[in-house]
């Protein structure tokens, strides 16, 4: 057993889907479970794993945390972000602080700036969200096969091969990576699809024809809007806090879509099978790599 | 049995999936396939459902359907108006042509054109793609749950009726629309999705940096762009035949897109957060109503 006791702070899909792996991986462990609501910390409460209880004791208390060796902030960015700040003065030495937010220089930053000499954090990111959030989806799993980013401060190497293993231990894959670089990633391959996502909703469902238009809503325009049905107030943290990112990935964007409405425009045949034939044969190479989708299950069309 | 000799002209998924259907709900009807390219014609000669043989017979030549009463055109658009033209003298007085093509209005104003006076065309479109195309991909019970588009032309109800019966015999739910009606609505619901879905797959997995891309790119990117893995032929005769309303499409896309990147840009975290309730209250919507899903599946994240 890598921890002793493992507080987890927000307990929604990923923290409760933690809770259930370690739980499995390590019967010994002391789980401690934060919630602010009533109802998470009920349901976190009565959790059971194969007839075990999942979580030690439950609380709305942070600093029922105080004696944990490893703490794993699975709250929206901005409460990681006052959490850090809140938790500095309770931890003791030594101990091991890492989070799930799917940005990440804002979440170094603020480590680095209040985080005690004494205390490690290292910022983590595993790519296994879904639109499905809260406690009542977590499942065993999760995270298995998903790439789990690492960002580690300066000085932190020992402490990142802690969390390195636990990481493994879980089926994921680490993957140590800047901050920097992994803001500019994910801003194209997981924030812009968001947005993309949630504008497509808001524009196709939003006007007063949605009657007419249902019949016409086929597994095309569900699979591309899924991701819109996910948290709102997790998904607001990561825009605002990847904002630059995000925002230069929208001007590629409409540069991009600026390509296929000039083709469209100009009824240019050509240009436009063109455009339709990289995007097949782009899309396909990542179907025959078959690769693993964020919710653990295989590629190809299963889900 | 409602008719005696249904021609498909195209085998790829949708013909293929309607002559499977076609032989389990009437074993006697005498199926003619038509495909231009040999490994089709071979594959459709030895498809079989539950032993028995799907097509009667297979034919690259268009006459081969002089006979039928049934005519169900399932190539890309433009091959669709092509064929109408080449197979209007052809045909016996009486029989049914109809097509499965995505956009109607060109394929309607073509029949009226081209069709003699006693042979009844009635425009057909089942939404019931997928990404998989060819073949291959061919199952009975595609378009179970589908809603069925039905184009009829002035004087036409009484073959209308014919069709429709045939559309419920499959289990889809037929749908009858005008053709301008139709090709508005799916070019928000279907065709603007794919230009999306092409362009950020063109934009994300295009750069130099896929390798570095890759161990990111998870559920949410490939649930967003996987149609933009479909055949490319059929989709630049899909959009090029609806060019002007796929255009106001995109138009109001850009504008949508605008809203979302202004709150981003101006740090306005609670209009982004009613964007993103928006779209998060809208899409559960569509998920509550466990929406059946173009391949026949049902909804809520099954497939």
């Amino acid at each position: 057993m890598i921890f002793h006791h493992c507080g987890i702070v927000g307990l929604g899909l990923l923290g409760g889907s933690l809770a259930l792996d370690l739980r499995k991986q390590f019967p010994g462990m002391r789980i401690t479970g934060i919630a602010r609501r009533d109802t998470a910390l009920a349901e976190a409460a009565a959790m059971r794993c194969e007839g075990v209880r999942v979580f030690s004791s439950v609380s709305r208390d942070l600093d029922a945390v105080r004696t944990a060796d490893l703490v794993v902030l699975c709250t929206p960015i901005k409460s990681i972000i006052d959490q850090l700040a809140q938790l500095s003065p309770i931890f003791a030495a030594g101990t091991l602080v890492t989070d799930v937010g799917s940005s990440k220089r804002a979440i170094m930053n603020a480590a680095a700036t209040v985080m005690p000499p004494a205390v490690h954090f290292i910022g983590g990111h595993p790519m296994a969200g879904s639109d499905r959030a809260g406690l009542s989806h977590a499942r065993a799993g999760l995270y298995r096969g998903a790439t789990w980013a690492i960002c580690i401060p300066p000085g932190e190497d020992e402490a990142a091969e802690r969390l390195i293993a636990l990481v493994e231990a879980l089926g994921a894959h680490p993957l140590t990576i800047d901050a920097e670089l992994h803001d500019d990633l994910v801003a194209q391959t997981s924030h812009l699809p968001h947005v993309i996502a949630g504008a497509l909703t808001n524009l196709v469902l939003g006007g007063a024809r949605f009657d007419l238009l249902e019949p016409f809503l086929a597994g095309g325009f569900r699979d591309c809007t899924r991701i819109a049905a996910a948290s709102p107030a997790m998904w607001r943290d990561i825009l605002l806090t990847n904002r630059d990112r995000v925002l230069l990935a929208l001007e590629a964007m409409r540069a991009e879509i600026d390509n296929w409405q000039q083709a469209i425009q100009a009824g240019d045949a050509p240009h436009l099978e063109a455009l339709l034939t990289t995007a097949h044969q782009r899309r396909e190479r990542l179907n025959q790599k078959r690769l693993l989708n964020a919710d653990g299950s295989k590629g190809l069309g299963q889900k």
